[in-house]
């Protein structure tokens, strides 16, 4: 992941998201509400397993905002 | 964040309005429209804090306009 | 403002209209017309002030069409 | 106009449709369809003109699609 | 049309039509469903001419998938 | 496909799902949500054929999510 901009302090709330395993609410351009864990991100994706750890790969151009679960 | 452009009136006005803590209309490509204080920016998103200083991650491709409240 | 692009005819015709103060519709992404009097622009955002001299900041993105009233 | 690319199908069609005057369908991301002839173009924008010869100066981001009225 | 990339697959796919005049059909952002024959592409436009052989130009960006019909 | 970056997890990912042939689901702008195996990925587009094996290519820009069947 060399052009990976891990810097940025967007690109590391989602990290430590990852890493604490925070429930997170992603609202896509659909207008659809995703629900579920982070697991990983790249330069183009953000991948979201739902309860029943299934993947949901959504690419970043669809994100409209995302929301840690209080 | 090295290659941030904070010389832009736009980044200086949000920069601005984050110092101030104004409270701030955020109207979405979704048609959402997010009303809380802006807590940091980078290069891909806003983060916006609601009136239970819960944040939301907002992605700048999703942003259509802001507004300061009067 | 090093990067902008002064020379070209649609960053000079919205660079006229804050000059004449002229009055226009802009339409956006979300089907909102917002009518007011263009304040200033930069790279990303159009900044369009209302009938109460009230700031807007209209990200470029979310821009469809741009029409001086007549 | 020194990065225009005028070499280009789409833009040398275009530009013959200023020259000829002919009158076009603009389908926009808003679903909306001005009609008027196009009156020019740069990077960023192309100006259309209606029937009482009043510019729209639309964002190339949001066309959809260009129809030349046969 | 020097940066036209013609070696990714789905560029010479869509030459490949262009050469076997295969009727395609081509949703659009907008939902629309374009159906014709593609006569050229460019880097950010495809031209569908119709049954009556009127020209459509399509930008890109509001492509959404394109399927030859069997 | 020289500048197309494989090493990236979501590229890998589809990449796997390529030699797996396994089903899957995707959303797109449209709200439309295609089902099928894909067959290919390039920079620009990403192709699913269906059940009866028609392939679809759509547009990377127009994807929303991608799904496994579970």
């Amino acid at each position: 992941m060399s052009e990976f901009e891990t810097t940025l302090p967007s690109t590391r709330q989602v990290q430590t998201l990852i890493v604490e395993k925070t429930e997170v609410e992603l609202k896509l351009v659909t207008d659809d509400l995703l629900v579920g864990k982070i697991r990983w991100q790249d330069d183009y994706c953000i991948c979201l397993n739902d309860h029943y750890d299934q993947p949901t790969i959504v690419w970043r151009q669809a994100i409209v905002y995302l929301k840690p679960k209080p």
